[in-house]
């Protein structure tokens, strides 16, 4: 179908803002937003439907939907600081981030958006990186931006810094944890205005004025994968947070790449174990290149509406049945499908009322559990 | 069959003269003495069919014979100082050594046999080793040698040294490139005399006197890897010696293990390829005892008689026809077999004519060229 080819949709004003509402409502999760609106048709009819729904799945009191007038407000206001509001399939949404089911219905993009349509490699690691580590990203980010792609990373401080500052002339894209105009750490303000000076980009799915807090950047970390064909780790100690990009990255089917170190060298530890896990041993430039080429010339899929239906009123002996089979440790849909003894339709409506009332929490891998 | 359990084999006196008089005659190699031995029945009837067979392969003066006065000099003059000339199949031959189509007939073994016929790890690398290299190399060789294995290494300087300096409690074998009295380097025959002290070992194939030239490296090398079960390469520059002995293990069917290093260390660019070419990335000895120890548990199958029938005299023609088919490039002996129009027998029977007159050159993989 032609509206599936990347950069050729265009929602409206008026789809933008219900969209907009949506996604801002609370308990409303990227995957939330695709049942609701696979199953409405449209995220204005979903608006409508929120409340019945949250009040169906035991919410104590009613969540707050996003008003018109407070998406009309971000939208402007994010015009004002060269932010768009774009949607999976619009120009300026990087492709193979649509393919992901939990990818952002609408994604915060500033800057030249020829540098999302383009191919992406993200370059990670420790932000306490040595000066091997930092002079090593910066020479592998170079040879890549020469090789014509372009640089994903997080803004942080070491390994990140090096690839954004080596890859500025050849076009590079900072992930935010924040919202646009909460960027961290803020002594990367500069860095980030001569990013975008050079043709760059920066984004975020966080509304303006939200400051990153922990839990943010594990969540960002799926973008910064998510935009890419695959993720180079140059350093990386024992559990630390580009693992957990890695460990994403894996899931997401993008290539994982990590350069080796000594077994003496802590900040190696992470990056031999990935090597150990079967990511791509990488000393230089072609390992990736020879790696993603052939990924390069595959299609990117936009992910089509799923065809999970949902039933229009669950009875309250499935909804008391369904509650009592979940617990705190999480339990594979699919299982809880099987357990339940009626239809998948009536255990995921169930599920959609309770995420809507804030009282379950949905995990990767299809794992959901009681909050 | 009972004579095919290692240790259990043993030569007779005479037997052990005549085999040693064969292997030190000119142009006989272990792969030479193998089908010779095993077309004539015995050593004795090879040596008497030396001569014959050479003048047919076109020698222009017969090779040297080794005399029974010399082997029995050589003999008496190993056991003062200690080496023991034992055959595949008997107490102090390693096990995996007797395994290789090119394993010496006779070794010379110096120390307790027990280092011999217990399991063995390689550890090798750089002569010009890193500090922390060297520290690696000794970490890893004193938690293999206490989780019961032995050490194997070619006593040099670096990576070498520090392998046994750290495995001479535990057991450490040393295999030389040259005569049991010619150790090299020079300054190493203090830490050899505390290797043996301490119940290790010293193996060589060569007679004593030989002084160890370039050329006796690479095939010494074989030996390294050949009595183990994996080698592990410590730090390794590009086409650097210690590359050479991870092939030739690759090619006996050894596991190779390669220890990663900072793309920005020349000294492990080698093993950092290694590990791309599929060795496996090892920063400790648990990497290696898992790898290698369902291979443990694998009877050792010393080599049965080869069945390869020779010819009792190829025509003058055939003779022709091989020779103008060989030159200096080596080619397959699969190939010449098909091109010669004649039978393998006759072929195999030319070629080691022409061996044993200094003519042809066998190199591994079933190559043979003109010298």
């Amino acid at each position: 179908m032609d509206s599936k080819t990347p950069g050729t949709t265009h929602l409206t004003d008026a789809q933008r803002i219900d969209w907009l509402r949506l996604i801002r409502s609370d308990h409303v999760g990227p995957r939330t937003f695709r049942s609701l609106v696979n199953h409405f048709g449209s995220a204005r009819t979903a608006l409508e439907r929120l409340p019945v729904l949250a009040r169906r799945g035991g919410a104590d009191r009613p969540g707050r939907i996003c008003s018109e007038e407070d998406a009309r407000a971000e939208l402007v206001a994010s015009q004002r600081i060269g932010v768009h509001l774009v949607a999976p399939g619009e120009d300026g949404y990087p492709p193979r981030l649509a393919e992901l089911d939990d990818a952002p219905p609408l994604l915060g993009v500033r800057g030249l958006r020829d540098a999302l349509m383009r191919p992406i490699i993200a370059v990670v690691g420790s932000r306490n990186a040595s000066g091997a580590g930092l002079k090593f990203a910066g020479s592998l980010s170079r040879d890549l931006g020469e090789a014509g792609f372009v640089i994903a990373s997080g803004l942080a401080r070491g390994i990140d810094q090096a690839a954004h500052r080596a890859s500025i002339a050849s076009g590079t894209i900072a992930v935010l944890a924040g919202g646009h105009d909460r960027v961290y750490p803020p002594e990367h303000k500069g860095l980030l205005a001569e990013i975008l000076d050079a043709g760059g980009a920066a984004i975020s799915e966080m509304p303006l004025g939200h400051v990153p807090r922990a839990r943010d950047f594990p969540r960002r970390n799926r973008l910064i994968s998510g935009v890419a064909l695959g993720v180079v780790v140059v350093e990386a100690a024992h559990r630390s947070g580009s693992l957990i990009t890695a460990r994403i990255a894996a899931e997401q089917g993008r290539e994982v790449f990590a350069v080796p170190g000594s077994p003496l060298d802590p900040r190696a530890a992470g990056t031999n174990d990935l090597i150990k896990q079967g990511a791509t041993l990488t000393t230089e430039a072609s390992d990736v290149i020879d790696a993603v080429e052939p990924i390069m010339g595959r299609p990117v899929a936009l992910r089509e509406p799923d065809d999970e239906a949902l039933a229009s009123e669950p009875g309250a002996d499935d909804r008391a049945r369904i509650v009592g089979l979940l617990g705190p440790s999480p339990i594979l849909l699919d299982d809880l499908i099987r357990m339940a003894g009626t239809s998948p339709a009536i255990v995921r409506t169930v599920l959609l009322e309770l995420e809507l009332a804030g009282r379950i929490e949905r995990h990767g891998g299809g794992l959901v559990s009681l909050i």
